[in-house]
This record gives structure tokens, C-alpha cells and sequence, in this order.
């Protein structure tokens, strides 16, 4: 810590205002690429702390650990803000067999925010797809006793495509395209049907009987992932559930089908923590020399699942948002905005971190804010679709958000979301690193991440262009999401990268140009057809 | 069975030796393609009886089960034959957990024929690489107690080619080329010295007090394999072994290397079965019509490891052969030369099956026979390079050999395993089934299966080529592989192929010209640079 605090106060001296944009630039280089501790955060979050499910004992840690190194690099105004989210859960043992017609390990997961098992638990499978509300019918009386196996087997999968990759520049073109808008009222009615029919459904299963469910992992080859949706206090599932390989999950499935029906042992020593129902965004600034001239900010979800260590998923993007905080207070700038960062939490089960912050800091939506609304996905599609949009007294003072959260493939640029004004000055914000890949801007838009919500509320929020590797093929969400598989030179880049557009976007003399204050419902395509009830 | 029974009666009314080539053919297709059996055989070796690891419970329930088939669709001598193999081995229950520093449910495996844990064994790793003898004096002192990680960690792999791919004609044809033959006569030593060493690594780990051993997955994405390779009675390793998965066995090195070491808890229930050292080959017959002609077969081992179910090694191959032999049979053919249809045990601990019918019926080598020899890899290797071979009476009655072995992919022609005098013959019997992709003939040789001891011995032995599917990128040997992951269409394709083809060689005018007798060692390169001592 001494000695980063002593290398600030050097950089200070020497940094005078008319040459800080070179002198800045080729010193966050050296940082970043010479100096690198990306890799070593990304080990803290990971192998040391482990899966980080937002409000697990790890995550608890992971927010007192992100601080301390905070503290330690001379970050300012080091704190976390909480948000109602609901319970802590973790694993702390686990072991699926089939024991008829013969005795085989499988390969499984307990299910995100399902209670332990009694010891273990025996009992015969039932394979009861059940997808719709009308599906209840049609098992109802056979459920008793059984663990209900309610997702349908399908069968192996035939990857043709390579599982890692990068971006040529061919990939890059196809991604600068603006999007047209299709506004689909309906959407978020049919999502929260799928959410009631979640509940629903676990009712139905109580009410039946049944012991367990279990249902199949999506991705072939042994890889699982457990994710679980029911993590509000009093709100969680009520029997055991276990996430089954694909592979494993198919032979339970054929066997039933030819035969007596497999019997599973389930151990499932799992726990929950109701200790604090807070959930917590960390932050942490390099303070701006003009306090009217707002702030920048850049984040990442510190929050992850817990089948591997969520190490592209994303203690990834936390590395790199920290690593470009030291890499900025090692270099002792003095930028004329404030740059925040912000590791969320939360983001997992609906981007609830992002939200709470949004809503806290940025601006409310409809009558009163979505944060008492229950479940975190329900607050999700509540916050999403509910008008008008009415801005808080911080609305302006945004004027730049970069997200990172898509694995730790170097970063190649940003995605413009739609917005083709922002296209210049992000270009030029990123122009001093183009020859280390990462300058293109594309104005298509993403979704499914913390930058989301801000940009619904016409605050100018990006996501990082990253070279995509084997991040959905295999890592995303799954129990190969470990370190081993982060790549420490395209981290270094990244986190290099984004300390040079934080300081370009704190220092410039423009702002990003806005979308307009969303404050009514947009107009729905009178041509467009539904695709269906949903239950 | 009385159904196929009647077919065969009629078939036999209506087949003229004038007509037989063509109305065969297409009763062959028909039987193959449109009512086959070969994907419910292969679920009876898979799904059902499981990994067929030689001399385990589950591989002589296959021995009888394979037997009945047979004896069902009406084949004739059926029967086995046994070998000297060791002991049986299966796996009960078992669980990996890292308990210190923090509690994760590791995906691990035991390795086949290491013993059983008492109950669950909890103790502390060391990584300790050990690959040769001299490493021994590194750790030595330092073991006692300790889970000693014998593997390098190394890191994530990045694989950029697609997991599942077919053979295009451009593939075809890179096949077809003549390899020139290399003879190492110090391969052997060296490949008895890494055997030598493995029993070495096992005294030094006793003598050292260590408690068990643990080596890495060598396939990334949490696959398993857990092959083991000393299954002698009396030779199987002193303590516990298991293998983690790649990423779980780096997380355990790392976090080793920057703190406390991490402590295991393994439970490895795992039984042994000494009630018969012999493995047994399956044999089934359509007799020849021409007791002087002699006879064709067709062969794949039956045996397999014990990670998946052994599908696509070897169930397909075995399921193939056993359709062929069910089409043919159910075809009602009465070839001039007995068709054998062979299973093979012991292919996966060194060819061990094939071996012993090559030391049996074909030839033997240098002053005695192999099968005396201890282990079986040590078996293997002497087999391999002592001369001279002497023939047996049997040796010219087998006068062509199929082997299926490559996974589930259809069959897309033959290799003639440099052998170009075999070519035309081969492209002759495989032309009925051009259409269906199976016609191409390359004079590359193949290794590592049941037909490279006849082929070294001069009996014209070949293997199929297939299309690859992701049985090399994923599933061989590994976790998946299981019955979802097999390729019905293809399989119904090569067992169809495969009887058109053995009828064709079994009624053929011309028999395969044969490479000379090998009745010396070859000339060594004198310009070889040997690649050093492996100690």
C-alpha cells in the first residue's frame, strides 16, 4: 500500500495539465501491462473466495476483501450500498447416485436456493416434463414419493462450431448494426407467468407428494450449473432439487423408460444464511478535481452462481474494474471528473444490484419504486416495463457508464447500444489503444447485464466489445468456470484498456450525447403477432 | 427369435447361388436399415449392464448377455474362451470434497483397481510431480500422510477446432498414404521401463507413507477418465487413487502454491472381484457351407473403462458386430466360409483379448508364449516385438479380419494398413455400399486395436474408417461416453455395411494377398537418434 500511495504522490508532481494526455496514457500502459495484479485479484476472488452467490458467506467476504484492496491501492470513498434481496445459500456437500438397477455416481448439483436433504434421501425417479400449468394434470397422483425428473431428456448434443474463438475483423463488421426496436408489451406479462408458474409448480409438487425434483443441465459433456431463481426469505423452493448431467440425466431418463423405475440417493448439505437480507453493491473513487463536473463510472457484478468459482462469470470483469481503479491511483491521476467503480451484486438473479442502484441514484419508475416488490426477477420485469420514468437529482451527473461482463476475452471495443451519436467519442476515447485490438465501436445494442437499466432510463450505459473464447460454449454459468481458465494477457489488456476510457471519458471536454428521458411506453408493432400463452 | 428364424427359412428358399450377390445385398439393407436391432443391442451394454471393465461383475453379465443374443437370433458355436487376465474391479460410491481452505464438492474419479478407502480418508495434498525415477529423491521424506498430486498441473486448454466433425472427401484423402515403416527396437525397452516405473512410483509412494495419490483429467471441461493400468493379482496399487478433474485438480495446485495446503476427503468404495483371473473372448458363427475355404471375422472388444458406459468405446463396435451377425443370420446366408463374430475382453489393458486368439489360433512368437508374462501391458509389449513367429495350423484359415473400433460414426470405407496389394480386393467388396458413403479404401495403417496382432503377425487384419463424430475431441474413454452420444443412423449404416462386406470376403473367389511372414526383426534406421532414457 505504501508503496502505491508513494508512486501517486510521484506521478502527481511530475503530470502537469499540458502534457497529462500523452504522459497519462503511456504511464497507465506501463501500470497495466508491466505492473499487472489483475491476475492475482482474479485468484483472491476466485480460488481463495470461491463461488460468490449474492448474500453466500463468500460473498460477504468478497465485499469486505474488494474494499480492503481498495484501501490498499488509495481508492477514496470506499463503501457499499445495500439493497432488500433475500437469503444467503451455499454447499457445503453433495452427492447424487443411482443405486437401481445398478449402482452409479452421477454427476449433479443442488439447485441454487433448494433446502438440504434429511441425510440421504432414497427414492425412486418419475420423468414428468412439466412446462405449463396444464402440465399438472396429466401427473397429478403419481408424484408421491418420487423425485420428479421435470425436464424432458432430448438427447447428445453435435458441437460443430469450435468452442474457443476470437473476433476477426470480419466478426466485428457483423456487429455494428443498429437494432431496430421491437416493443413487445406482452413480454413481461408472459415472463412473470413463468416466474408465478415457477411457484405454482412448486406448490403443485408439495401438494403432490413428490420428495425432490430434479431436472437436466443444458449443456452436454458433464458440465452443470445449478442456477436457481426462489431466493427470497420464506420464498424458497420446498423440497431438495438437483440440476443432473445431461448425460446422467438421459440414462435415469431411458432406464425409466424400459424398466423399473431408477432409485436416486440424494445427499444435499446444503445451507442457508438469514443473517442479513441485504444484499450490497461495493464502491470506490478516484475523486474529480471539478465537483460540478459529475462523475464516470465503470462496474462489474462481483455476484456470481456457484458451480465453479464464477471466475469468467464474472470475477473476470471485478478484476478488471479494480485492477483499472489501482492501475489510475497508481498512476496518480487527478481526473477532472470523479471515476466510480462499482462491483454489484445481485445481477445473477435480475441485475438487482445495478437496479437498486439505478433506482437509488439515477431514477424511479411509475408510481413508487420496484425494491418492495418481492421476488428479485418479478422487481426485474416490474422495473423494466413500469412508466414513466421520473429522474433523480443524480440523473445528469452520470455521464458515462462502461460495463464488463462478458468472460476475460480481451477487450476489442464497445458496443454504442443503439445510440449512434455516442459513436465518435467513444471512438476516440478508445483510440489510443486500437493497436493493442481494442478499438472498434459498433452501435449495436446487448442486454442481460448491469448497464441495462441505465440505458432504460436514458442514462449512457455501454458494454465492452470482449474477443469471446470459450465463454459460451462452456464456461458461462458452468462448473468449468474456474480460474484456470481465465486468460491473464487478455485480463491485462482489459483492465489497461478500460483505465485509459475511464481517464479519456473523466477528462473530456464533451459528454456523450443522451437518448431521450424514456417517459412513455413506446408504440407496439400493430403488424406483430404473439407467440402464445405461456402457461 | 421364432421370427427370425422363419425369415432365415425363407430367405434360404429363395437365395440361388446364381442370384445371391445381388438379392443378398438388398436383403441385407433391408433387414439392416429397416428393421434393425443394433441400437436396442447397444442399449443393453450401455444403459443396462454399464462399463465393462474386464473381469468385473458388470463385464461377465455382457459375456452372458452378448452369448444369449446370439444364441437368440440363431448363430451357431457360440462360445468363449478364456485368457489370464487379473483381477475385477468396480466402482461402488465415491466422493472427492477439498474441506480446507473452504468446502467444494470435487468431480473426481477412482482410478480403476486401486483399493478402497477405509470409509472416508481425510489428509492434506502435496504436489508432487513425479515422472520419472530421479524425481523420487525430490519428495522423498516429505510424502507421509499426504494425498500426493503426481501430475503437473499445466493450465486451460483452448480448443479451437469443432468437437464433432465427419470426413469430408478432402479428409478421405489425406487418409491414403503409404506410411513408411520406422522399427525402434529400443521402443519397447523404453515402453517396459515407464511400466517398470509405475510399480517403482507405487513402492516409493508406500515406502514414504503417503496415504493415497491423485493425478489430473487430461481432458479440460470436468471430464474423467480414471484408467488404471495394474490389475495383475497381487499387483493392483498399494493405496487409493483417484483422478480430478482438470479444474479442480489446478484449483487444489494453486491454491497449494500460495497457501496452506488444501485437505481432501475421499471416500472410495470400491469393490474387487477375484472369483476368476481369466477374461474371456465371445465367439458366434455362421458356418461356411465349404469346410476347406476357411473363414472371415469381424471383432470389437466389449470390454471398456469405467467413467462412462463404455458406448462409444466399445459398445458401437460391439453392437455392430452382433447386428451384422443378426442380419446375416436373420438373412438366411449360406456363405462359403464361416463368418466369426468375436467380442473381445482386455483390449483397453493392453489387446489382451485379441492376443490371446492370435497366441492360440494364428501364431506364436520367440521361445514361448506371452501369456505367462505378469502384467498385461508387459504382456503386450514382449508380444509385440519377439521374434520369430512361428504359425500355427490355424494361421491360413482366417483369411480376412474387420475391426470396429472408432466410435459410433458410420463406416466410411476401410484402411488397408499398408497393404496396397489388399486394396482392389477390399474396394471390390465394399462397392455395394459406395452410395452410402462407405466406399473409399486408403492404404494408411492403424494402430492401438484387435487387429494389430494379427496384422503383425501377417494375417490381413483392418479396421474400418469412420467418421470421427467428437468421440476423439470428448468422449473417449471419458465421462460422456454414453448411449445419447452414439449415432443410431450411423450405427445402423455400419453394422449394414459391415455384413455386406463379410459376405462379400466370406463367398469371394479371391482371397487377400498377405503381407510376407515376419519371420525377422526389421532393420533399424541407423540414422535414428534415440529420444533418451525415460528414467
Amino acid at each position: 500500500m505504501r508503496r502505491h500511495l508513494l508512486l501517486a504522490a510521484t506521478a502527481a508532481l511530475i503530470a502537469s495539465p499540458a502534457i497529462a494526455q500523452d504522459g497519462t496514457t503511456a504511464r497507465i500502459i506501463d501500470e497495466g501491462l508491466n505492473h499487472s495484479q489483475v491476475m492475482v485479484t482474479a485468484q483472491g476472488l476466485t480460488d481463495v473466495i470461491g463461488p460468490r452467490l449474492t448474500n453466500s458467506p463468500a460473498m460477504r467476504k468478497a465485499e469486505g476483501w474488494t474494499q480492503d484492496r481498495f484501501r490498499e491501492w488509495g481508492l477514496k470513498n470506499i463503501h457499499k450500498e445495500g439493497f432488500p434481496f433475500g437469503r444467503g445459500w451455499s454447499i457445503e456437500r453433495s452427492s447424487v447416485r443411482m443405486v437401481t438397477p445398478r449402482a452409479i455416481q452421477l454427476t449433479a448439483i443442488p439447485i441454487a436456493w433448494t433446502p438440504a436433504t434429511t441425510g440421504a434421501l432414497t427414492a425412486p425417479v418419475i420423468v414428468a416434463p412439466i412446462g405449463k400449468i396444464r402440465d399438472f394434470d396429466k401427473w397429478r397422483g403419481q408424484l408421491r414419493g418420487k423425485v420428479v425428473m421435470l425436464t424432458a431428456p432430448g438427447t447428445g448434443d453435435e458441437p460443430d462450431e469450435a468452442p474457443f474463438r476470437r473476433l476477426s475483423g470480419e466478426d466485428l463488421g457483423k456487429l455494428d448494426q443498429y437494432q431496430l426496436p421491437h416493443n413487445d408489451p406482452e413480454a413481461t406479462d408472459r415472463r412473470l407467468k413463468r416466474l408465478d408458474f415457477q411457484q405454482k409448480l412448486d406448490a403443485f409438487l408439495k401438494a403432490e407428494g413428490a420428495v425432490a425434483f430434479a431436472t437436466i443441465s443444458y449443456r452436454d459433456g458433464k458440465l452443470l450449473h445449478g442456477e436457481g431463481y426462489m431466493f427470497g426469505v420464506g420464498e424458497t423452493p420446498s423440497m431438495p432439487g438437483v440440476q443432473i448431467a445431461a448425460e446422467d440425466y438421459r440414462r435415469l431418463a431411458r432406464l425409466a423408460k424400459i424398466g423399473p423405475a431408477p432409485t436416486l440417493e440424494i445427499v444435499s448439505d446444503v445451507r442457508f444464511d438469514d443473517s442479513d437480507v441485504n444484499a450490497y453493491n461495493v464502491f470506490a473513487e478516484i475523486p474529480g478535481t471539478d465537483p460540478k463536473a459529475g462523475y464516470v463510472m465503470a462496474g462489474a457484478h462481483l455476484d456470481s452462481w456457484v458451480a465453479g468459482d464464477g471466475a469468467a462469470d464474472n470475477a473476470a470483469g471485478s478484476a478488471m474494474v479494480m485492477e483499472a481503479a489501482r492501475i489510475l491511483a497508481a498512476t496518480g491521476v487527478r481526473p477532472k471528473r470523479t471515476i466510480r467503480f462499482a462491483l454489484w451484486a445481485g445481477e445473477e438473479q435480475g441485475i438487482l444490484g445495478s437496479m437498486a442502484y439505478v433506482e437509488k441514484h439515477l431514477a424511479t419508475r411509475g408510481a413508487g419504486t420496484a425494491l418492495g416488490n418481492g421476488q428479485g426477477m418479478q422487481r426485474y420485469y416490474g422495473f423494466a416495463n413500469r412508466w414513466p420514468v421520473t429522474p433523480l437529482p443524480g440523473y445528469r451527473d452520470l455521464t458515462a457508464y462502461f460495463n464488463i461482463d462478458n468472460g476475460s476475452g480481451k477487450l476489442r471495443g464497445l458496443y454504442a447500444e443503439n445510440n449512434p451519436a455516442a459513436v465518435p467519442l467513444l471512438r476516440d476515447w478508445l483510440s489510443p489503444f486500437a493497436t493493442m485490438g481494442a478499438g472498434t465501436v459498433v452501435v449495436r445494442p446487448t442486454g442481460g447485464t448491469d448497464h441495462v437499466f441505465m440505458q432504460s432510463v436514458g442514462v449512457p450505459g455501454f458494454q465492452f466489445i470482449q474477443d469471446p473464447l470459450d465463454y459460451g460454449s462452456r464456461i458461462h454459468h458452468s462448473s468449468a468456470d474456474t480460474f484456470d481458465h481465465l486468460k491473464g494477457d487478455d485480463m491485462r489488456q482489459g483492465a489497461t484498456v478500460l483505465a485509459g476510457v475511464l481517464l479519456a471519458a473523466a477528462d473530456s471536454d464533451k459528454v456523450l450525447p443522451r437518448p431521450p428521458l424514456p417517459t412513455k411506453p413506446a408504440v407496439t408493432d400493430p403488424f406483430a403477432y404473439s407467440d402464445g400463452d405461456d402457461d
